[in-house]
């Protein structure tokens, strides 16, 4: 008799924005003269830039002729995009990571969420409070989060590192050594970021205690000051230590394109096994290649025109960031991010809870955020709101919240 | 400090297939002026039919617009794919499936290998020998397979069903239950199939015994004789013991463009569990859809034109199929499947080895097969042929054997 993997229903609830869904569907169908504005999962509304569009239309083409029509792709992604990663993502910016040291997949989601597999279920993982929800759903699902408590909101063995207004929204080092550390920098959902001093402190610290840090970097095209590090690997030592998510949705509008890539440096090992070749091992044996048309879209990114393009589109979004924090700081929130990164995280007022300010949000003046509570228990009475909306939508959603 | 999952280093050798590349690639490098024939891995090489490249372009085109721009897609495909789906896979067969049981993936491989994960790791899984390899290695990779046994070359948890010319290729029920059982029909890498009455065998023991059954039907479109079912939910009871596996790759040459999709109906439960749950809750933490263009393609295979289009495609491949059958039967080689199936499966001659006979046909005539052993202990002495080749090649190639 098949047995299922008890450990799913130690997930509490549904997965956030699958409930967020949910309930603006509910409202919406009450209420179908209301429009909605949605700033609340971080879904880019931008259209793919032209070069971007041009490469893909080339690519469906090669597609269509038996002299040019691709197959499988290799294992680890093509050659000409690994290629153009180093170059542009590592190379230009001083940090000394190889092409095959690079694997291109569908996304920082399915990599985030992957990567675990190859630790084993005794290691201790390490989050910051609040978090995006997949870093430690994954390992609940995985058997490595010990159970569930309803009151704290909190999983018995995972080790929760509280980022509030207190410091700033960046972790003191925790009391207990783990062996997992999960860091995404710029922050989703904070929008914090770490100075490139400050992300030393946390990759000599994990080389000292025998960590690993899985570094999101999913929001590293947001950045605009100087002194935050675009890659972990601008800092010494992180090749033993650290390995490294992409993503092209949020630079690049690929949220529905689906391309992402994760570098695992071969220094970094357990004994002599070189955790590049567990990934390697999982993405040939789990995996069948990112679609080529996709990886072509991924070569135009880094194109100059397909550079000054999207430049154009983060600026675009970041101009929507100061719309949300300065109107809101006009009207007398609590305000934070929003500098290097496209979302902008608030102090629920009145000490309204998470989900109440959101409930709020939603039926006074019809605008839909992410409840803070949902990212972890230190996100309880804070709000997100993202940049990726469209300027028109911003600009009136920030006059509808002024307004209330 | 962090420890690896010791269960991938359980893994024998590197994955098949890499493993094959590599030895050609070397040949190949060794002898530059051999034209080398692959009628290995079960690659495609027809190029994207008309419909399904007109289907591409428009979506690029609307990925180009604010209006048209699609973002996220929804967690378990869209719904235009998935009624599609449902439409000509199930309901004009007689099936009762309904698109909500349907999840959109990007592949067939990447499914049979997750799939694994909403079960506990001490269920016991029953596969056929030989078989694809990615259903034990996904197994092993999550610690469900026991040790490696490197004399007998299997695992000591796993149930092996011998399929081989003795048996016709069907494998007996097993004598001890298993709570998986993995089947592939028509089969990867024999060629075999099950008649209607045979699979329901098969429903009536799972139902029996409280066994899943996980049904890959990546190449159901290769069928060609009546009584061979196109789908598991063709035989009566199959809604509460089988979950069924699709591929786009070899129907509609989607190798490289990756989609695929699973079905769970909600009839399949462990207790008051349903497992369409846990493989929604896997969804949607874990991935995040296939790409909308690609989905849109998808869609495409079931137009008026696609299916036209695509039947040709077929009926190319199946041309080959018989090019290859019939050479080497001529030729005194002992062969099956090929008839509902694009893989030809032949007796090694003279008691070679499989990984012999692929050295032999490599060296002696530059075509590279897949060595049978590859596929499991009941595999060795035997060899696999695919029909993706293009008829060219298929027919070159063939006469190359038979003048070995």
């Amino acid at each position: 008799m098949f047995k299922i993997n008890e450990n799913y229903l130690k997930l509490p609830g549904s997965y956030l924005f699958s409930r967020i869904g949910k309930r603006v569907g509910a409202f919406q169908e009450a209420h179908p003269d209301r429009r909605v504005i949605r700033l609340g999962i971080g879904d880019v509304t931008q259209p793919i830039v032209p070069a971007i569009l041009d490469s893909l239309h080339g690519a469906v083409d090669e597609m269509g002729s038996s002299e040019s029509f691709h197959g499988y792709a290799p294992d680890l992604g093509y050659d000409f995009l690994r290629n153009a990663i180093v170059e542009n993502d590592y190379r230009m910016r001083g940090c000394e990571i190889s092409a095959d040291e690079i694997f291109v997949s569908d996304g920082a989601k399915c990599d985030c969420s992957n990567i675990q597999e190859i630790f084993s279920q005794d290691n201790r993982i390490a989050v910051c409070d609040p978090v995006y929800p997949v870093y430690v759903d994954s390992n609940v699902m995985a058997g490595r989060a010990g159970e569930y408590n309803s009151v704290t909101e909190t999983f018995s063995d995972v080790i929760y590192m509280p980022c509030t207004l207190e410091n700033d929204f960046c972790p003191d080092l925790p009391k207990e050594a783990p062996d997992i550390i999960y860091l995404c920098y710029p922050n989703n959902p904070t929008g914090a970021t770490l100075t490139r001093d400050q992300l030393q402190v946390w990759v000599d610290y994990a080389n000292r205690v025998g960590a690993v840090i899985i570094y999101d970097a999913a929001y590293e095209a947001y950045i605009s000051e100087e002194d935050v590090p675009h890659s972990i690997y601008e800092c010494k030592g992180a090749r033993t230590c650290a390995i490294e998510l992409h993503s092209f949705s949020k630079n690049a509008g690929f949220t529905g394109m689906r391309l992402g890539y994760t570098v695992v440096p071969k220094d970094l090992k357990s004994g002599d096994v070189m955790l590049h070749s567990l990934w390697a091992r999982r993405h040939g044996t789990k995996y069948n290649g990112a679609p080529y048309i996709i990886q072509r879209a991924g070569e135009a990114v880094y194109s100059h025109e397909g550079k000054a393009q999207l430049r154009d589109q983060v600026n675009y979004y970041m101009k929507n960031a100061k719309v949300i924090y300065e109107g809101l700081k006009d009207a007398g929130y609590t305000v934070t991010g929003g500098v290097n990164a496209p979302y902008i995280w608030m102090k629920t007022p009145d000490g309204l809870s998470s989900w109440e300010f959101f409930d709020k949000l939603l039926e006074e003046v019809s605008v839909v955020g992410t409840p803070g509570s949902g990212f972890g228990p230190s996100g309880e009475g804070y709000f997100r709101l993202t940049a990726f909306g469209s300027y028109e939508n911003t600009v009136e959603a920030v006059e509808r919240i002024k307004k209330m």
